[in-house]
């Protein structure tokens, strides 16, 4: 069996009993019943993913992926394609916004190279996976091979393995790639029917009439490859790209390990689309850290039942929507460790009925 | 002139240069320019009211003022007014959300008492500034005269100014209260001119014949008393309470210091209209942290054009979405200090042109 079947064989349901455990304990803690909204459905959520009542998360790693986009050189993006290699260097000298982001949240980087086109020095920081320099551009052949999209997935996962068997508790998912917005687009269209245009967003900071030219292009490769929505590895080959392949990897190791993986924005939801297309059952392992401000990624979240934590405005991408959501998971974690309970606080309990339910 | 006037006269305009200065430097950070979103906002927020340009926060307080209202006696609450002074000693000894969450933040809690109808113990971390056991019950008459609710907002005032003297630099609210929905959807419909019923919600989980109830309580309070919403001083006075006065004060001194006020949900709100109403220059200075999940919330946001942080669907109080959001604002404030610019990074800037504006 291959590393990605096994991976994916891995994946077990949720426990429903430390679930329900959980909610028990929420409902005795010195609060209205439910008023910490989102907080504790993730209490819920970390506790049955890691089969344990009172998580706590002590190595927390943020996995930023790059790769570059054959598909750049249709005019798509705001940037030139050197950035991604330029990106990759700032981040192993710490410099960029994940880095800040992710100290703050007492996270490591682990920054990966998936397939950047420009050369890359060496460096004792920089995990050397490439998969090609760049994808074929999408508007005129596959991104990848079938082969090659499945080498992207068990790189991913290899990386995420790695690191939790060296004590990762709880993973994160980043990227930089110039042009990857126009594959996540591609990979958003293909999975919901939606339309191109209402799934293409600026980028990095295209103008009105290149958001269209984008979704043209986005249109055009969807035509020429066809990607077919019920086979995840085939819309990963056609209209993906290394780095999200990676990503969805991270994903599916993280929910093999029963360890929680935070979802960033758009690219990382693209990815998202990919793992859960290969494994729906990877769905109790993800918590979605944020709304992205990039057209395309609503329609993402809404395909996947996935409520966000967060709604800044953000469309950064690198993880940085992710580790900011650290703090939250880390809060709700605390809310079971620490509040009292109305019995030892000696509090009394409501004395009406509870609201009808809807 | 009294303190109250004082520190309103004490309010200073926001250094509009240093904003404009923060603005630059977000520009020349590695990232797409305002792809950070709110954070970046909030970075030019802090950096103006601050005067600092690269602001940073090392004494984090938040103010839980708690309060009895007489309005319980309607039956517009879930709990016993036994439960406020309950949840102070559970303040004291640290088990409520709030103690969590603020730990977490590295906050430290000021609980005060401002008028807990059941008898306090001293206790070495309480401020004991009661102004009376409870306000009146505003369907009946007024909640309290105009010179208790002045003076509300100078203990609310001291309580702060003696904080932030000794060296507080990002302040939050927060506060317990059986019946300070009541008050605080009373407040909001004076202000708004938005039915009670639009604007009362569940608080601590009433059903919905008790949420009808208890607008209806709200409709007779502003029939009887009809507050004056160009007087947040009547306003304060005829249908306020002591806690929501006290953390108006709070907000006051705040911004008369140059330091940044998280408000936190829906009672904090309503203090936050009397502070606007008497002084619409405090606005710089207040962050809100997060949309609640009561019903009226939304309608304070909006008619103080304040853009909340987090959406979680809290509705709690006590200040656990401001603790909550203290870590976003450390975010911004790291964002300004430590991500190096394009120059510094040797990455390329955008080279098409922005997107147009809308």
């Amino acid at each position: 069996m291959s590393l990605l079947e096994e991976t994916i064989r891995g994946i077990k349901p949720q426990d429903e009993e430390i679930a329900r455990q959980t909610q028990d304990r929420l409902d005795r803690l010195t609060k209205p019943a439910g008023s910490l909204g989102l907080l504790e459905a993730l209490a819920r959520q970390v506790a049955a993913v890691t089969g344990n009542p009172r998580p706590a998360f002590h190595r927390k790693v943020v996995f930023c992926f790059a790769a570059d986009h054959g598909v750049t050189v249709e005019g798509v993006s705001a940037n030139p394609r050197e950035v991604t290699a330029q990106m990759v260097l700032n981040f192993l000298s710490g410099g960029a916004a994940i880095n800040v982001l992710a100290r703050q949240a007492g996270a490591r980087v682990v920054v990966a190279d998936l397939g950047v086109a420009s050369p890359l020095p060496a460096h004792p920081d920089l995990v050397s996976a490439p998969l090609g320099r760049g994808t074929g551009n999408i508007t005129r052949g596959t991104a990848m091979s079938l082969e090659t999209a499945r080498a992207s997935l068990e790189t991913g996962i290899r990386i995420a393995l790695n690191e939790i068997e060296a004590g990762a508790d709880l993973i994160a998912t980043g990227e930089m790639g110039i042009g990857n917005t126009t594959a996540a687009s591609a990979i958003t269209a293909a999975f919901t029917g939606i339309d191109p245009l209402e799934v293409t967003g600026y980028g990095t900071g295209i103008d009105e009439s290149g958001r269209v030219r984008k979704a043209e292009a986005v249109r055009r490769a969807l035509k020429l490859n066809r990607p077919d929505p019920e086979n995840a590895l085939d819309v990963l080959s056609k209209v993906g790209g290394f780095e999200i392949g990676g990503l969805a990897g991270v994903m599916l190791a993280g929910a093999s390990r029963r360890t929680p993986v935070i979802v960033d924005g758009f690219i990382s939801g693209a990815a998202a689309l990919i793992a859960h297309g290969l494994a729906p059952q990877v769905h109790g392992s993800l918590i979605a850290a944020h709304r992205s401000a990039e057209r395309g990624h609503a329609a993402i979240l809404n395909h996947l039942s996935l409520a966000p934590l967060l709604s800044l405005g953000l469309r950064l991408g690198e993880g940085t929507g992710a580790v900011l959501a650290m703090h939250l998971v880390d809060a709700s974690c605390l809310i079971l460790a620490e509040m009292a309970t109305f019995e030892s606080a000696g509090v009394s309990e409501k004395s009406v009925p509870a609201p009808e339910k809807s």
